[in-house]
Parts: structure tokens; C-alpha cells; sequence
């Protein structure tokens, strides 16, 4: 049996629920493909989001920033936090206007934002989001100063429950339109390739592309 | 001189300001760009943040969805939300592991999401949505049911302040760095092409592409 979150209220899918599932295997997925998350917080009342670049390990989400950014004060008093992410993966033209859909794929997380602190828990975290984007790049770069450390927050979320939603496949029509409505109909994909690295102006031209990148050539 | 929002402390980009843009043309730039937004809303002190389909008309962002959803029927009340909007363009390698980064154009706009009534209001602002995408498209599909419209909540939101932040360029490194570190340094760009369009496996054969979905194709 595959981990499922246990949905409340909170994270149940209403609308079109049968996109919706809450293994954690799903949500991961989601998240590991995603570039970016969105990170929801609430300040005297008022409602914020801030995107922001994320990493995972196991169950937990982690996100980082300036210590002087303002969704990261915030969040380090343990406050609650909704992340999402949210993949599109193309346009669904359908013969009626409102059965038009799109392909994504998302995530709903709740949980605690907390401050990763102390200077080797930092580094560690830290060096896992590098590790999974470039393996073994931390250890070529120059040593982190250590105020470069105390400049840096670091939030951990753990997944109290969790949602994913994905669509994908062509539209959905009602019956009498297939064969009445003459209009074409279908998918137009949205793509994630990555380009061709450029190098700094600055880099010496003998220095060699390291072979970390070349997965994301053609991706 | 450009139109420009006034930033409160809601808005004000505190790290990395010189990064940041009040004026109206950047922050509706990185709006129309962006395939999705994140909506950001509050209930019961909560955070939730709604991945979904936006378009724009002057100030106003628009979105839509089903009107069973919690998200819609949170704001049609006219709650104060949070759009933000985040386009990911490529991971930025630096000597240093702080001192790596990311391309992105990111907005967050703020204001009071209402609930669009009327049949032809509605129509007319899905209509919009429509005609951003494929214009021409919606005379082409058939008339929608009224029970469809009804089953559509569409929501706006009057942007009262917003602030773009964007990142560009290659990395940017401690001077000490670019002579000491022998680590290939540079720009790894994220692209965001469209696919060649999939027909739906009903659609009759000779039914041709129109022609609004060329600027697709390598875009």
C-alpha cells in the first residue's frame, strides 16, 4: 500500500476530485518535477504568497532566503503555511468553450514553516539542494565565509497533509458536439526543455563543462 | 513617465529591491507571460494558495473556475487576496555555492477579489480569456448552455499594488572568486516552448489546424 496523506477539509479536492490524489508518492512526484513553489502565509490578516526556489527530503519541504526577507521572519515562528506547485503541461481546445481545460500538474501542502538553525545543519540542507539539481558541484565551489551562512534562513516544512491534482489527455466533450461542432480540437503541449549553457564572460575558456549539465541538454 | 504603483509595506521588495519594479508595464508584463497564477486568500487564519488560468484586462486580473470550489466561494465575498505570477528561466552557477542564483520575472499584486455576476458579464470575460489565447476561436465552438455559465464563477481583482521582481543575466561572483575557483560557472537557461499541437483522436482528419495556433509553434 502506498503512504497516503489524510485529508481534513483543508485539503480535500472538491472540484474534479478524480484528478486528485493524496499518496505521497504523487505529491512527491509533483514536487521534484516542479522548478519553483509558492509559499502562502498570512501577516495580521492579510494573505501572502511568495515564490521562491525549494528542495525536498523525505516528507519535508525546504525553501530558502535572505534572513532579512519578509516571508522568512515571518515563517520562523512556526507559523502555518500553504506551498503549492504547479506544473502546466499545455492547452486542451475543446468544441465548446467552457469543456476548454488545461494539462498540470499541482501540489497543496500544508504544514509549519521552521528556521533551520545552526551553522552545519544549514550547510547541510543547503548543499542537498545543489546536490539534486548538480551532484557534485558543492565540493568544487570555493568554501562557504561563514557570514554567508548567517545571511542565509533556511525553512523547513514537514507535510501535515497534502494534495495533488493533475489533468493530462485531450478534451472532454459533451456527446453531441463531436460529430455537430466543426472546430479543431486538442492538445497544444507546453514544454520544459533547458537551453544550451552559457558560460560566465569571465570563465576561463579551457574550463570544461562539467558532465552534471549534460542531463539537462534535450530535457 | 510610466504609470507606476505606490508600494505600502505590503509590497515594498525589502532583498534585492534593485531587482524590483513598481511601474504598471513590468508588473503586466510578467502578468501576460505567465501561464498560471497563485491566488493567495485566508480562511479561519489559514493560508491557501490556489495554483489556476488567469487573464488581465487594463488593471483587473481575471480567473475562473467552478463555482463548488472552496477558493471561489472564499473570495467572492471580496476578501483580500495575493496574485503572484513566477516564471522560471534558468539556474544561475556560481563560484560560490551562496552566490548561486536563478533567473526569474516574478510578480505579486494585491487587492479585493469580486465575483463577476450576469450572464453576459460572464460571457464576456471568458470570452476575453479566450481571445488572449486563440482569437477567433470562441465564434467558432458552439453557444455555450446557460447552465454552463451558471456552473462558472469568474472572479476579478482590481489590482491596488503590485511589485515585479525579476532576475537576469549570469552569475556574480566575489572579485577574489573568479581567479581562485576553477569551477565552470555560467547560465543554465529554462525554456518554455509549445509542442506541436495533438489533434483529438475524434477529430475529423480533414478538419484543419487553424491558424492561431502558429505563433505556437517554436514560441
Amino acid at each position: 500500500m502506498p503512504t497516503r496523506y489524510t485529508p481534513s477539509r483543508r485539503s480535500r479536492v472538491k472540484r474534479a476530485y478524480q484528478r486528485a490524489s493524496y499518496d505521497q508518492e504523487a505529491v512527491f512526484a509533483v514536487l521534484d518535477a516542479a522548478q519553483m513553489i509558492n509559499v502562502g502565509y498570512v501577516i495580521d490578516g492579510q494573505p501572502y504568497v511568495t515564490p521562491t526556489f525549494h528542495w525536498r527530503d523525505g516528507n519535508t519541504i525546504f525553501w530558502h532566503g535572505s534572513s532579512a526577507s519578509k516571508m522568512l521572519r515571518q515563517v520562523r515562528t512556526g507559523v502555518p503555511v500553504c506551498v503549492t506547485a504547479a506544473i502546466f503541461d499545455g492547452y486542451v481546445l475543446a468544441r465548446s468553450p467552457l469543456h476548454h481545460s488545461a494539462n498540470y500538474r499541482t501540489v497543496m501542502a500544508f504544514g509549519k514553516a521552521k528556521m533551520i538553525t545552526g551553522r552545519s545543519a544549514k550547510e547541510a540542507a543547503l548543499k542537498q539542494m545543489m546536490e539534486v539539481l548538480f551532484p557534485g558541484r558543492w565540493a568544487a565551489c570555493r568554501e562557504n565565509h561563514s557570514q554567508e551562512i548567517k545571511a542565509t534562513t533556511v525553512v523547513a516544512m514537514s507535510i501535515e497533509e497534502a494534495a495533488a491534482k493533475t489533468r493530462s489527455g485531450g478534451p472532454i466533450d459533451d456527446e453531441a458536439d463531436y460529430d455537430t461542432v466543426k472546430v479543431w480540437s486538442g492538445e497544444l503541449p507546453a514544454l520544459h526543455p533547458y537551453g544550451t549553457p552559457v558560460a560566465d564572460c569571465r570563465l576561463d575558456p579551457n574550463c570544461p563543462l562539467p558532465d552534471y549539465l549534460d542531463p539537462y541538454r534535450g530535457r
